[in-house]
């Protein structure tokens, strides 16, 4: 079918690709020229019939909700929008409502599969009225993965990035536990050889997945993780997930446990942790270790 | 090749199967002599030749010292004695003393697989001398999976219960990253098809895994968990690996996290939350709740 | 000085009787007519002369955010509004913008006490221009503990809920230590008087404080904390924390786990660990708890 | 009352000097001749009248067991030693036993206080059998604060140190708890002066403590806490307090969640966060933040 995608960076861009691939007729936009098919979006709303379908796949906040509010004066009665971007979930119900303003559908899209979806397909997580979703139907399924999964309609407007922004949450304290494992390891006596650990972990056992094959694929590289800094970013859904346990009073607290360490590994030196050790030095006489540089 | 086997439960009494099948003359005792092909321990070690070799599979602590201890006494120089059972890592230096003392050697299994085990393979972590696991590698080769992974010499004594405690400390923070998914989903007002969010991500999601299989197996036999109690009881390994992490100075909150949501989910009233209740009271005259029974 | 108070709770009216003992006019609303001394907000503010200073004592959230609306149409340019309840921080700026409109000054305080403020005095935490402030001040005096300490300009609008804010955050996090400190000697073997223990930390330790000596009398009125149930509601403040905690990247997990003991202390089955002994009893064969009363 | 005591450290010396200064014949001996008042432990016996009583002060594990043991060797019976150093409460039981084989009691106490102990008094947490506790009552009353509160006869051998380890347990939390508070006041925009909160909080609040108003007194020395790295050591009783949490099976997330931000606090580059940034490196293509020196 028919597609305009807004937006052609390493995601949107892959999708084009697979989309080609599968037969799909594509039109794309993008700020980069070099990457566009349309001049711009109006021109790419043109060069789309009636009703039209257009997957918006940029970053989320403010350039999406500008490019749903575009869209909601370009577009006319009948056709659809899809937010495959990372979008909140909290996002979505506005922009269908400005879209349903002019007669416009939406449909939100949590994608998943990283740089591996080009190849092995991206899980999709869908929310949206059936009708919607229906009408996409040919697009998704040359999206997600070949198998029997990576695909759900999880239920009305938002609850595609409801369900992604869960996932993402999940894989915080998923990649989190693998790694106080890898930390232990490398920390024990006793065992002398810690990626082999971890390799023959692959079969077999409770904990073989998909991110273990990733960590014993990063340990081939680099055994001992010394070209790696322990820093690491977050990207927005596992803050999201804990706004959520908060606001749905749901304890999650291995998924928290797993964002503050994010956090903490971001910090040249804890306020918390000079806190401490100044009420230690205060009640106990310990010494405190200076700072080489103050302040 | 010949190996007695101590302990034919569901676990011991498998691995004989599978080790029949595949060719191995295996001897086993457990007291229950339905189950045993041999008398007492000294049948069994009077039925092996030398050089014998001969797999504990008893539960751990006392009943696998007692083993050892009787094994010992029972076997000879250049004979080679493997605890494949849940023992603390701490055990294993102890254990091979005893039974260097009578020339004997001695191997420590970690053995993952679960009751998938029989059927898949059993995933194995092993620790001790080479020469004593290189002798055992018919054994070791026939109860692995298939595949190229699932077994690893981890290193000296010990390494084996010390890599399996913490593929099982591990598994207790993947299993509460998705389980925190799982009530968050339930408790969203916007996933209205939680099971199939679950059984979609099982491919080309970044989460997926064994344990998601799993999960989804359990949502499609009992899609709201209707019939399962929050109660989880912990067998050992996850106090362990906190353990372990204390004396190593090697923060894991998200798995304490996870063994403490265990704790927890075992209390009927919780003293902490009493107590907290109690301060509540006297500083804000909030009301209590009081008990229903009081105590 | 003369002062309107709206809202004659618990705090609103201990605060117009501490006033009034200070020698303050204050003339009080509240929609019960027993407590009111004005039929209504029009006749409250006809009461008072101008420069007026109302301060509003009403629930968070929207009566607070009604009264605030109410007062910026009666009141006149050089009047000023006070919040003194639990408004969440990020309301302030948003009242104080209305306000402002009308040329009407916004001030907004935290005040912690309990019910020990009426006797004790109130700690209060001030957020606002300097000028409305220095005008409130003999307010403040008289509702402050008599010491040297108990009042702080904390900063512009905002700032005096927001060091309320954390102020009860840091509260969650104290109590939850000693009650979980509760628990382990009400488990322990080892301490048999475990009230006494308590008793004696009021002197002499690093750990007393004004909540022990509260601990010390919950544990002399009901030693076994028998009369109490293990379940503790929350107020708002401890969820803000753990947010701004997130939107700052500041890893606060003592607090964040206060927190979550809270919500789980509320929960009668929790959906996390069904799913944890739904996967164990997969891959274990493990036993599961059956719910008693299947839903 | 006559007493000895061995170790004249900063505790043991300020509690001779508290001692004397009440009236009792105190004989010290330490290592240091400049400090001690006996050659040897054989002198300081020959010195002490029977019954005797013997405080050890001196490090816990290896110091303290083996001045317990030459104490057996060197004391007769009736007489009583008491170990108020801080040792695992483990301890206590070996320690007891082997000086009942002679004859001789055995106390243990746990003292707080800090460096403050030698002018406000010691807090003392005593475990033993009564008749033993008895007899060094006169000790306990001058080494206590004057007031009602600041001593327990917590149980038998073993409570002292036990209540003492909780107490300690507990200490990290609220340290924990105020330090995350003096975070996110330092990180947000609202409030303009930190310490001026701190400060303000001595007085009318929940969250007043002695705690509290030594980190105003830090903060009186160094508002920003520039000359204070964020490195905290942790002693012992902490770990104990968790593994204590471990055996009992209650849940101490607070608590747990102070050692471990401490145990973080000391490492220069985070193995656990290494293997995240791979992890999230190997499946999205983020890009890791190289060391600066490769290891």
């Amino acid at each position: 079918m028919q597609l305009g995608i807004i937006g052609l960076g390493k995601m949107g861009g892959n999708m084009r690709t697979r989309l080609r691939a599968a037969g799909h007729d594509v039109v794309g936009y993008d700020t980069d020229p070099g990457l566009s098919d349309a001049a711009d979006l109006a021109d790419l709303v043109s060069r789309l019939a009636a009703p039209r379908a257009v997957w918006v796949m940029v970053p989320s906040g403010d350039p999406t909700r500008q490019t749903v509010a575009a869209l909601g004066d370009l577009l006319s009665e009948g056709d659809v929008v899809v937010d495959g971007g990372n979008s909140r979930f909290s996002d979505d119900a506005e922009h269908a409502a400005m879209l349903a303003a002019h007669g416009v559908g939406y449909v939100d899209v949590g994608v998943s599969g990283g740089v591996w979806g080009a190849e092995n397909g991206y899980a999709l997580m869908v929310g949206g009225e059936d009708a919607h979703v229906e009408r996409l139907m040919p697009i998704f399924d040359s999206l997600k993965p070949p198998g029997e999964y990576g695909f759900v309609h999880a239920g009305g407007v938002g609850a595609g990035h409801y369900a992604k922004m869960v996932h993402n949450g999940i894989e915080y304290g998923l990649m989190q536990a693998y790694a106080e494992g890898y930390e232990l390891l490398a920390a024990s006596e006793f065992v002398t050889d810690v990626p082999a650990v971890f390799k023959s972990w692959r079969e077999g056992t409770v904990v073989r997945s998909w991110l273990l094959d990733l960590l014993d694929r990063a340990l081939d590289e680099d055994p001992n993780l010394d070209r790696i800094a322990g820093y690491a970013p977050d990207s927005g859904e596992g803050r999201w997930t804990v706004e959520e346990s908060i606001r749905l009073a749901v304890p999650t607290p291995a998924i928290a446990a797993s964002l503050y360490a994010r956090f903490a590994s971001r910090q040249d030196d804890s306020p918390t942790m000079k806190a401490v050790a100044a009420l230690r030095n205060q009640f106990g006489g310990h010494a405190v270790k200076n700072r080489e540089t103050p302040a």
